[in-house]
């Protein structure tokens, strides 16, 4: 018989649910994410049932959230502007309800681990989850493990040239139109345009732009950590016109300089979207539970 | 008795070359990089009357280099413009003529290899060795062991927002101003004022200028990487004033929004210069090695 985990993928707008083994073995729920009391509640409702069941659980989870297993507040959703969620406990409240193992991650990384482990990474040791939608976000496995470090990454959160054509304020509260998510995240799309960026015509100029943007960022990224792949994923990426554009202006960006083949002649395969599609988070969880079981 | 180790500190401009086994025990020669027929030939010579006694040799060298072990050029300088280096083999030379395992890397790998085992990351599994001199560069270490990649870091070519009062041009010949090395690499410094960089003054305003592109640079690399700390090394941090500003600015920069005490509050200690000097390279190869007898 199979092991059976439970898997959360804790979103900011909603909250996934699963118990399962893999892939062709997933029971999910999903529901919004309200208050911290009626939200966990719901969540451990669904997990009741299985208690006994289950080996361990994962947890991905939106942020920020304290990762330092020796910090006080470790597993805790910590200075969220999420109203009612600032502060709040969330790994050990399902350690202690269930006396397993719990598995906590940031949902980036999350999803990292769900597209190594069966989606568009497996066999890599060095590649890029990121996410572009109502912010940006991404997870990074360099020698086959997530990096952690001083934090987590904030991919984010680096900074890019301003597009010169581009005369957008840009609204990340702490970097402005200075950070990549300052600029191109979708609710930035959105205000830019003055139209929700899921509405803008597949012909708007906002997709040019936009792709610039996330070219530059990701030529960034190829010089500064050298993945062997980087995955795209998020709402933003549901332009499906966008993957090619990104492809185009990325090697464009580069403009020869990493003499790679797989960016010179495969960047197809080089830029990719999720294997996993919408489950790499919850799928991702899935691995956290099973990495919590094996080191329990 | 000490295992004693060959070392070279393979640069675009001069070649050291020691034996040893650490900081305490280093016997080195120095001599300009001309081509490669007199330079590797004076290294042979060097290293000639240990044969026998040596474990091993490592090699930190400038580049391209061809680092893929399953490639026919592995170990090769590969695209340099650098006159008569061009396709050069490296390490499989000294392979052969001296029987012994060769340890190959880039220089900033290497001096980041040295700093982790001597200098000022000890103990650290995340972190990253930026050196800024004729060019920019840097090793990054995560989860203890150096990222390769696809490639390797090439954390000169990451791009950074060009500052609003610069009006360089830039002189990346890939990325012209958009890049890091375009616009703050010492020779984009003296061509910016007309005057090389080293005889600009401390009160120069072309030091302010530098810092916050500096820091613009390490805030976005902490914000994709969340190294535990930062070494700056290379020519143009031999600025003593460099250092404090740097530190400033890039706590400016990210503005509050990595909440570590490591940044808030210890930036003097997450942004340093490098432990072992202008030594960081050479024992860092030293370090190339001590692995590649290990991986014997
Ligand atoms: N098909 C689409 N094309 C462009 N933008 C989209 C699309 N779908 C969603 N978005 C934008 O992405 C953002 C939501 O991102 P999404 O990844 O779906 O959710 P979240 O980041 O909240 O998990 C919104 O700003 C929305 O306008
Ligand atoms: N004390 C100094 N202050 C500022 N710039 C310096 C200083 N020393 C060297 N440089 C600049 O650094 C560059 C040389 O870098 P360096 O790290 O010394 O050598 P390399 O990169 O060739 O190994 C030159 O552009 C030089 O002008
Ligand atoms: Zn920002
Ligand atoms: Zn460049």
């Amino acid at each position: 018989m199979k092991n059976l985990f439970g898997a959360i993928e804790a979103g900011g707008t909603k909250f996934v649910c699963a118990v399962g083994s893999g892939p062709d073995d997933l029971t999910e729920v999903r529901f919004p994410t309200t208050t911290p009391q009626e939200t966990l509640g719901k969540a451990l409702a669904f997990f009741a049932p299985y208690k006994g069941q289950l080996k361990s659980i994962g947890i991905g989870s939106f942020g920020p959230v304290d990762l330092q297993r020796n910090s006080p507040t470790y597993g805790f959703v910590t200075s969220t502007p999420k109203p009612g969620w600032a502060d709040t406990e969330f790994a050990g409240v399902f350690a202690r309800l269930f006396d397993l193992p719990v598995g906590f991650d940031t949902d980036v990384n999350g999803a990292a681990l769900g597209e190594q482990r069966w989606g568009a990474a497996q066999g890599l040791d060095n590649f890029i989850y990121i996410t572009m939608g109502t912010g940006i976000g991404g997870g990074v496995v360099a020698g086959g493990k997530l990096i952690h470090g001083l934090v987590h990454p904030e991919l984010g959160h680096m900074f890019v040239p301003k597009q010169p054509d581009d005369t957008f304020a840009g609204q990340c509260p702490y970097h402005g139109d200075k950070c990549f998510e300052g600029v191109a995240a979708g609710p930035a799309i959105g205000a830019r345009w003055g139209t929700p960026a899921h509405e803008l015509p597949a012909d708007h100029p906002a997709w040019d732009l936009q792709a610039r943007y996330v070219a530059t960022a990701l030529a960034s990224l190829v010089c500064s950590f050298s993945p062997q792949r980087i995955i795209l994923g998020g709402g933003v990426m549901g332009q499906a016109h966008m993957l090619n554009s990104v492809r185009e202006k990325t090697v464009q960006v580069l403009n020869g300089y990493i003499q790679s083949p797989a960016i010179l002649e495969n960047i197809n395969e080089y830029l990719v979207l999720p294997g996993l599609g919408d489950k790499a988070g919850i799928l991702g969880a899935m691995v956290l539970a099973e990495q919590a079981f094996d080191n329990r």
